[in-house]
C-alpha cells in the first residue's frame, strides 16, 4: 500500500452531494490510499446546494460547479484542472456524462449501468480509445481479495475445467413496495431513470462481472431470463429474475437476481464447479473462500493468510484474521483506476498498472448482458443466442 | 412415541440384502418403533443368498424366498402372511413389482422413482385405490421434524403469499466417473435400469417433494429443464439439470440436480420466499430452520423445541439440542405409514393415520415431473406446459 | 454394522419405563443393531405399571418384575436368564444396583455418574474384574465417529504436544427454576437424589470423558473448580461451573459445564489445541469436525468420508453427507458393549471386541473428577491436587 | 457521518513509520473522516528516514522531526502547531512519550498498554485532568457499531441480570517460536519491551475492554490466572493464559488469551449470558451479533439495520448487508477522539462528544487488570484481591 501522496491524480465528481450514500463511498475510495485528490464537483442539481457542499468538503468555492458541462470546460483551462472525474448520478444520465468527460479527454470511474444500450457503450468504448483515457466502472467487489484469489485459482487449473456458474445477488429489501414511501428507492423502478430493467442491471450485473474476472476465457453463447414483478407497481421492471446462461466449453450458469428476497441480507454469492474442485464465495463474509476439492475435505481460505496466490495479497492492508469489507474493495478499485491512470504516465509503481479492474469492457458487457436478459424475458423467458 | 408392540405389521422386504445399504436402512426405519416385524423377504437375486440373509436376521428359512412372486404367492396363503411388503430392488423393477404386490392385496413401501412413466403410476394408483391399500414412497426427509414446521409455517400464513421457490440435491460424489470402478453406480447411469434420466429422478426428486409437502397448494402450470452430461459417458442420462418451473400463483421455481457439484457433500437445500419472510432448510443440518422475517434479524429455528408448531413436535423423540438425522426422519416415515395402514382398520393412536406421508400421489408427481422435464430437456430446453 | 441377530445378549433393564425419556433411547440403542434382546424388566418403582409396561414392550408378564432384586434373582434361576442389565434409575441408586447385578454376575450398563465418591466406583469396579463383567457407562458421544477419528488424530500426532483442552457442555434450558414445575428437574438440584454436584457430574462429565477418550496419555494433575448457583435456590448444588486443570504434559485445560447458559442449545464443544493444529467439535453439528493446521486453512472433515481414519469409519451405517445423530452414537455404544461382552466368549467378530467404550474407567473418572471438582469448589475454588 | 473537514485537527504522529502497518492504520482511522489533519511526525528512530517518510506523506520537511521532545517542542511554538498525538512505538515508550505529550498540552491517542504499571496509569491521568486533555487508547474493536449495540441490549435489561462473561482472543499465529525469524514478533515476547506479560497485555486486554464498555456496571472483586509459555524460551512471558474473575453481582467471568491457539484466525469472541438472554459477537465475522432469548430462537442481528438501538446506527456508514471490518471501527474510534476533542472547544455536533471511546480509565483498566493477573499467576495461580 502506497504511503505517498506522489502522483496523487486531480479528481473531480459529478453527483454524490450531501446525504447521497453512494458519493461518500467515492470519496472514501478514492481519497483513501492518497491517489486521487479531490479539487473540484458538479456534486448536486441545485447549485447552491452544490457549492455549498463543496466548500464543506474544503474544495474551492469555485470549483464547487452548477454542473457537470461547466466544470469540464472550466477545469480544462486551468492548469490544476480535474485529470479525473467520477460519476455517481442517476442511471439514465451517465452515458451523456461519461461521453463528455471523454470528449474533454477526462480519465472516467462510472457507476454502473455505464448506460443503457450495448450501443452506446461500444461508442463510449470508441471514445475512450481515442482519447487514451480509461473509464473505470464500480463493480466494488471486484477489489476484494478473495476475488483475486478465486482469478487466479482458476486461470492456475485448481478447479480444472469449468462446468457450473452459479450467481445470485438477492435481497429483501425491496419486498413491499417501499418505493411508495421511499424516493432514493423510486427512480429505480421507473424505467424513465433505471433503464431497461431494475434487479437484473442493478444487481445481477454485479455477480456476473465477478464471473467475468474469475473466468475470462468463458464466453456466453445463448442465455434465457423469466423476470417476475412480484410488486405489481414495479411492471415493467422485475424486482426478481432467473437467467440460464450456456458457455462455449459447454458449462451451465444460472443468475439469480432478486430485490424481494425477503429476510436476506445482500445475498451476493458465486459458486464456481469445475471437474475437480468447486469455490464459493459470499459477500457477507467476505474476507473467507470455500474450496472443494471432491474427495477431500472442505477448506475454508482466508484473506491475508501467506498460502494465498500472490496476486491475492497485493491489496492486503492488514494481514489475516482482521476482516475487511466493502470499503477495502472499492479503495482497492480505485487505487488500481489510479495505477491505470498513471501506467499511462508511466507513473505506476512496476507492475501495478496490469492489475485488472473493471473498465470499459466490464461496463459494456454488464449492458449487454441486461439487453439479452431483457431480449429473452420479454419474448416469454425463451433462449436467445448471445450477442 | 409408541413404546408398544402392538399393532405391528408383519412385514416383507423385496431385495436390500447382504451388503445393501439401502436395504439396511429400511430395516432401521421399519424396525425403530416397533410398528412393523420383519417376517418375511425375497433379499437376493441369488436364491440362495436371499435365504441365508433371511436366517440371519431372524427370520423363519422357509420366508426367505427366491422372489416376490413366490412370496406373494406362499405369503398369501398363510394366516400369519405378510401384510406390507417393502421394494428396494432397481428402479426398473419397481413397477411390476409394486403392481404384483398391490395385486396380493399388500400394502407397499417403494423405493422412488416408483415407476418410469406417469401412465404406469396412474395404474398403480387405481389400483391402490381399489385394493384399498397404500402406496408409500421414501422420500426420507419428508419424515424430518423442520419439513413439518415448514408446512404448518406456510400453512399458516407466516410468510405470506409463495414467490419465489429454490430447490438443490447437487452432491459431488460423481464429478469423476466414478462408475467406471464402481457397481453400484452403474445402473444409475445406464437407462436400462435407471429410467429416462439420472439425476433428475434421483435426486431432484427428493427436494421437489419436499417442496409438494410444504407447498401442497401451488401448481406448477410450465417448466423448463436444461440437462448436461458432463461425464459424456453417461450421455444420454445427464449428471446435472436445471429446472425452471412456474407456478400457478405466479411463484417461479428453480431446482438445481447434480452429481458433479464438486466437493459437495448432499446439497440438498430448500429456499421457500414468501412476500413477508423466507424458510431456508439444509438436510446436512436438518435440525436447524432458518426463518427471515424481511426487515427482522433472522431466527434460528431448532427441532424439539416448545416455539415450534405442534405438528412439528409429534415425531420428537429426544427434544431439543440432540441432533437427529436422517435415521430418525426415515423412522418417522415408516411409522406413519404403519399409522396409516393401521388406520384402516380403525388400530391407529387417534389422529395419528391423518399424518402425512409421501403416498401413491407423491410417486406420481416425482414420475410426472420428471416426465416433463425429459420432454423440455430433449426438445432443447425449451418451455413445456405441465402435464 | 451386522445383519444378524446371532449372538443377541439376553438383556434386561432397570428403571425407565413408561414416560422416561432415557430408557426410551438405552431400548432404541440396544435393539437398533439386533445385539441385544430385551426378555425381562423392573421398569417401574409402581410394580403394577412396570409389568403393564414389560407387557407393552412384548415381554413375558411374568418379567416384568416388581423390582431389581427379584429380578436378579429369578433371572438367575432360569436357562434363558438375561445376561446383562442396563440401569436407568435416579442417580442415587445406581450403585447399589450395579452392585447387586455385578454380584449377579450380570453385565451391566449404568447409566452416569456410576456412583457418588470414588471409593465406590472401586469397590464396583473390584467387582467388576473377579466376576468378568463389563460395566460400560453411557457417555453417548463416546460412540460418535468423529470422535473416533479425533482420537486416531492425536494418537497418530496430527496435531503434535497437546497443549490446550477446552471443553464445555453448556445449555441454557435451566436459567429459571423450572424445577419448581418440573419434577423431572426436580431431583437434579436435590443433593439427595443428585450426589454431590449438579452440572459438574451431570453435564461437565460429558466432554470430560470425551477428552479422555481423544487424550488417553494425559493425566490431570491438580485442578481447581469455581462453582456457583445462580438460581438460588439450587444451592448446595451448583448450576453452573468453570473448572480449570493442569495436565501431567504442561497442558492446560478448562471445563465449563453450565445449565444457565441462556439462549444455547447444548453447546457442548470441543476444542484440542496441540503445538501444530487443533480440532474442534460440536455436539449440535456432530458430524463435522474442524481440523485447523496453523498456516493452513481450516479443514472441515465429514463423517462417513473415506479420508478419515479406518477407526473413525468402522461405525458408519450411511455414507458421507447424510446426518447422523445422537441415537447412532448411542447405538454404536451399545454395539460396543455387545462385542465387549461377546468378546469374553470368542463371539465377536474379529477386532471388534477391541473398540473402545466407556467402561467402569469411565465411570470411575468421571466420580473421580468431580470429587475433585466439590473438594476444590467447597474449598473456595482452590488448587486441589488430583486424587 | 460527517462530510466535513471544518474542525479538523491538527496532528502529529510519534513511530508508526515506513513499513508500520500500526502506523498505517492510524493514518487511516484519522484521516478517514477529515477529522484529523496530519502535520507533523516524528515517525522513525532513524531522524533521517523519519524525515523522508514525512514528506513522502505530503508534511513540510521541517515537521517531519528527529524525535518526539523536539517535536512537542517545536510544535508548541507555532501557531498552527499539532493539537493531538498519536503514539504508535513500542511498548516500553508509552509512558514517557504520552507524559511529555500531555505536558505540552497535547491531547493523546495512544497505542496499547498505555504503559506497565498502575502508578505510572494514574500518573497520567491525574495529568491529562490537570491539562484538561483527552488520552485516547486504541481499543480498535471499541468503535464497531455491534459493540454499541451490545452495550445499550445490557443497559436496557435485554439479557436481566448478568451471570457469566466469557472472553477469549486465542490466536495461533504463534505457536512456533517465529520470533526466532520475525523481529517484529521479537520485541513483544522480551519483557524489556513487552512490559509484564505477552499475551494478557497484547491480547487479553482487547476482550477485557470490550467487557468494560458492555458491563460498565461490574467490578471485578477478585481474579485468579494462570499463565503458560508453551513455547520455552519466551519465559518467563507467557504465550497463554486463562483467567478467572468473579464480579461484585456475582457474576463469573474468563478469559482466554493466547497466540498458541494453533489455527485459529483471531479468535477474539465474546460471550455474555443474562438471566434472561444471552450475546455472542466474534471480531471475524463483526457484522453480526447473536441475541440468544432462552426458549426462543437464536437471533442474528446484523450491523446496519433499523432493528437495531439508535445508539448502534449512529456510526453507520453504508447500510445493512455490506460488511465493514477493522478499518471502520478504529475510524469510527477516531473521530470520537475528535469529537472528545473538539466538544472542549464547543465544535462538536451535538450530542457527539457523549459518545463512549476507551480514555485514559479504559487504559488504566487494562494495565490494573495485567497487572492483577501478573501478581495471581506468580503466586501460583491462586486467587488475589482485585486492586
Amino acid at each position: 500500500m502506497a504511503d505517498t501522496k506522489s502522483g496523487a491524480i486531480r479528481w473531480g465528481m459529478v453527483g454524490g452531494g450531501r446525504g447521497s450514500q453512494i458519493g461518500s463511498i467515492h470519496r472514501s475510495a478514492a481519497l483513501r490510499d492518497d491517489v486521487f485528490r479531490l479539487v473540484a464537483g458538479a456534486f448536486d442539481i441545485d447549485p447552491e446546494r452544490g457549492r455549498a457542499f463543496a466548500v464543506d468538503l474544503g474544495l474551492d468555492a469555485e470549483r464547487g460547479y452548477p454542473d457537470y458541462l461547466s466544470m469540464f470546460a472550466a477545469e480544462a483551462k486551468r492548469p490544476d484542472g480535474i485529470q479525473a472525474v467520477s460519476i455517481a448520478t442517476p442511471n439514465n444520465t451517465h452515458f451523456a456524462i461519461c461521453k463528455a468527460a471523454l470528449e474533454h479527454d477526462l480519465h472516467v470511474v462510472c457507476e454502473k449501468p455505464l448506460c443503457f444500450t450495448v450501443a452506446e457503450a461500444e461508442e463510449l468504448k470508441t471514445l475512450s480509445e481515442e482519447r487514451g483515457r480509461i473509464v473505470g466502472v464500480t463493480y466494488g467487489y471486484a477489489g476484494h481479495q478473495m476475488i483475486e484469489q478465486a482469478r487466479v485459482m482458476v486461470r492456475n487449473g485448481d478447479l480444472g475445467e469449468i462446468r457450473i456458474v452459479n450467481l445470485q445477488f438477492a435481497h429483501g429489501f425491496h419486498s413491499a413496495p417501499v418505493e411508495e414511501q421511499n424516493p432514493s428507492t423510486k427512480w429505480r423502478v421507473d424505467p424513465k431513470f433505471a433503464g431497461p430493467s431494475y434487479v437484473l442491471g442493478d444487481i445481477g450485473t454485479h455477480p456476473l462481472h465477478l464471473s467475468e474476472v474469475i473466468l475470462p476465457h468463458l464466453r456466453i453463447t445463448r442465455l434465457m431470463c423469466a423476470r417476475q414483478s412480484f410488486v405489481r407497481s414495479r411492471a415493467p421492471l422485475e424486482d426478481n429474475a432467473v437467467t440460464l446462461m450456456e458457455y462455449d466449453n459447454g458449462a451451465i450458469g444460472t443468475v439469480w437476481s432478486s430485490a424481494v428476497n425477503a429476510g436476506s441480507m445482500h445475498g451476493q454469492k458465486l459458486r464456481i464447479v469445475g471437474e475437480k474442485a468447486s469455490i464459493e464465495w459470499w459477500d457477507e463474509r467476505p474476507n473467507q473462500l470455500s474450496y472443494e476439492i471432491q474427495g477431500e475435505p472442505v477448506r475454508i481460505l482466508e484473506r491475508g493468510m501467506d498460502y494465498l496466490y500472490p496476486e491475492a495479497r497485493i491489496d492486503d492492508r492488514i494481514g489475516g484474521g482482521h476482516p475487511e469489507g466493502l470499503f477495502e474493495a472499492w479503495a482497492n478499485l480505485y487505487r488500481r483506476f489510479a495505477y491505470a491512470i498513471n501506467g499511462r504516465r508511466g507513473l505506476a509503481p512496476e507492475g501495478m498498472e496490469k492489475l485488472t479492474f473493471p473498465g470499459i469492457d466490464a461496463g459494456l458487457e454488464g449492458v449487454r448482458w441486461v439487453e439479452n436478459c431483457v431480449r429473452s424475458a420479454d419474448a416469454g423467458a425463451v433462449w436467445v443466442d448471445y450477442r
